[in-house]
């Protein structure tokens, strides 16, 4: 029996996305690849809800973080780089390895792990500093559960002279909105693994016009090839890419985001689900009396301290008994949360009964005296019954 | 119905590893993915003919290669760089990149397409030059379908203090023989939709005892992140990436790798099956008087100029008439093959019937006098009949 994956990447997968990733392989360089996908990059603009260029680059989501990271940068300039978190502290190492290269000053603002960003310290850190070329900030930092408020921060990026605006989209684009034109981001970057509901193994780039604008005004040298975005940019205006593309996965993706918006309810349906599911979650797992680990959380994913004296142990058992892989912590500069604490995905192929089933398994493991109040409490926390 | 891709990459993926594909996901930092991706290491040391790591990179072989190219040149030093075909032409592009980053002097050696690399030019080059750090060279050039002698240049570089041989294998690898520690390789590299008989998206790089010894020494700023392949071989050691992988990739190559290591005659009979239908192409190519574009033929990929007056439409007019997809030519700076050329490849799921059916295709198209005569020619350059 394969397990039910409750991880926030890779997630599970929907079988005709599945099924699609069987097909025989078609060349890139043929009409039928090239209509799919140019369709593929109309869906990526609806779903990053942006007139910019998505591209779509093969490796991880951290290939396509660093690319927008390192051709955004300006020499000599002051970069921003935000962490509350594992990915945040991972930008912010991508900034320090390309300081010596590009002269850049890296200015890092961490916060309390749990905690969203704090916009106080970064408006600050932008009044202070005019030469900021690029902010670096995660909307949704997997390793705590937490979202932070992209919006308020474009705004107040948006009252600085050169400062670009990069986000870590990569378990919020298609978990919930981030519109990218509306809100004022400048570069939104995602990973395939995640709600974008494919395997891993591709990233995604999207570039608002400030950023094209910076890409097209660079003079200096790019320490980069592969990741020169220059060349993905103008590929895609030919709906191309520079290098052989990962089709499968390609069209697989392109399965994928028909059925998220052309779904019910479409992109806002998606949302809808995804916010109603964490919220239900969420209520199950207070009502058992489990802390939360976030003050902002994330509605991609939920985590919760495991309760006294129980570790990782508890979650391999719930794995081995139930079938449904639940994430654990990760350990970072600022915390350590390996065998603290366990997570539950709410993106990829879960619904509410296989979310019920997860939660199920947590209560009888963790022997919660609350097992029965907390299952009535995901029930309840539906509009709709689940 | 679907094309039979006779291009060198992508091609054409059997059945059985197209449907481990389409299998749900299972998390990479699970025990049963765990055992799959150290089995995948293992056969890919044997696919390589190596003792040392071999690293599975998403993205596609020139991501693989660009992080071969960067992190084994020594700053300060000479790099040399051969090319007389479009991929090693970009692989002088890489070195010009990273050259004002490093202090790196891109020595160029530049010969004809479609004949192999000059040993005697890299030869005088490596006497005259005490610091080069690194040579790349690539074994199967795939734009002239040309091979390239590498067990000669790597013994000309064993002869040299500090030159790392980097061998391009993209369509070599798996094709034909191409050990790395018999011959003294230094770094091997290939990607996933060649012999390798995957959909494109995965990279590989093989690094023996001296490139190893040359990551360990790194104490200057290397201008990568996802690329610092000293993150990969840390990780390797203990059979793990540093960033998610592409599971559903790993995981079929993992049977495509079985599919030829363990198919009739094992390696050998893969590299025999593979040699035996480019001897057969080329000599039925030659009895239909078509000039082949290699003076030294790769066994991978075969080609040929187009008869006079016929250009890329003919090789459409297959396609859409016989279901045949081949491969035309393509322009760099050493010539023009747009439109001048077309290639057909022994790689991935092809076979003599199913080639047969490809250069009987040509052979109509062309309205060769020699239809007949080729294909005879064709059914009797294998030792046992097509």
């Amino acid at each position: 029996m394969n397990d039910l994956l409750f991880t926030p990447g890779p997630v599970a997968v929907p079988q005709p996305v599945l099924d699609e990733l069987a097909k025989p392989i078609i060349h890139h360089r043929t009409k039928a690849f090239q209509a799919i996908f140019a369709d593929l990059n109309r869906q990526l603009q609806q779903l990053f809800g942006t007139t910019g260029p998505v591209l779509s680059i093969a490796g991880s989501g951290t290939t396509s973080y660093e690319a927008a990271q390192l051709c955004l940068a300006t020499p000599g300039s002051t970069v921003l780089s935000i962490a509350g978190g594992k990915f945040g502290e991972r930008w912010q190492d991508i900034y320090d390895v390309y300081a010596p290269h590009l002269n850049l000053t890296n200015i890092k603002i961490n916060h309390d792990w749990g905690t969203p960003a704090p916009l106080d310290e970064i408006k600050a850190a932008l009044d202070e500093h005019d030469n900021v070329s690029a902010i670096a900030v995660v909307h949704s930092e997997t390793s705590t559960a937490t979202a932070t408020d992209i919006q308020a921060i474009a705004e107040l990026t948006r009252n600085h002279p050169t400062a670009l605006l990069i986000v870590d989209g990569i378990t919020s684009v298609g978990a919930f909105p981030c519109p990218m034109d509306d809100w004022g981001i400048d570069c939104l970057v995602t990973g395939s693994q995640k709600a974008m509901m494919l395997p891993p193994g591709l990233g995604y780039v999207g570039l608002g016009p400030r950023a094209l604008a910076r890409l097209d005004a660079i003079d200096h040298d790019l320490p980069a090839y592969n990741l020169d975005l220059r060349k993905w940019v103008k590929a895609h205006a030919k709906d191309d890419v520079p290098f052989t593309p990962p089709v499968s996965l390609i069209r697989a993706q392109h399965v994928a985001l028909k059925l998220i918006l052309e779904g019910e309810g479409q992109l806002a349906g998606q949302h809808q689900r995804t916010q109603s599911l964490a919220a239900a979650t969420r209520a199950a797992l207070q009502a058992a009396d489990l802390k939360l680990i976030s003050s902002s959380p994330s509605d991609s994913v939920t985590g919760a301290y495991y309760p006294d004296g129980i570790t990782d142990a508890a979650r391999a058992s719930i794995r081995d008994a139930f079938g449904a892989h639940l994430a654990g912590g990760q350990d970072g500069r600022g915390a350590k949360w390996k065998g603290q604490i366990f997570r539950i995905s709410h993106m990829g192929d879960v619904d509410p009964p296989k979310t019920r089933t997860a939660l199920d398994a947590i209560l009888q493991t963790f022997k919660s005296p609350q097992h029965d109040t907390a299952l009535a409490a995901f029930d309840n926390g539906f509009s709709e019954p689940a």
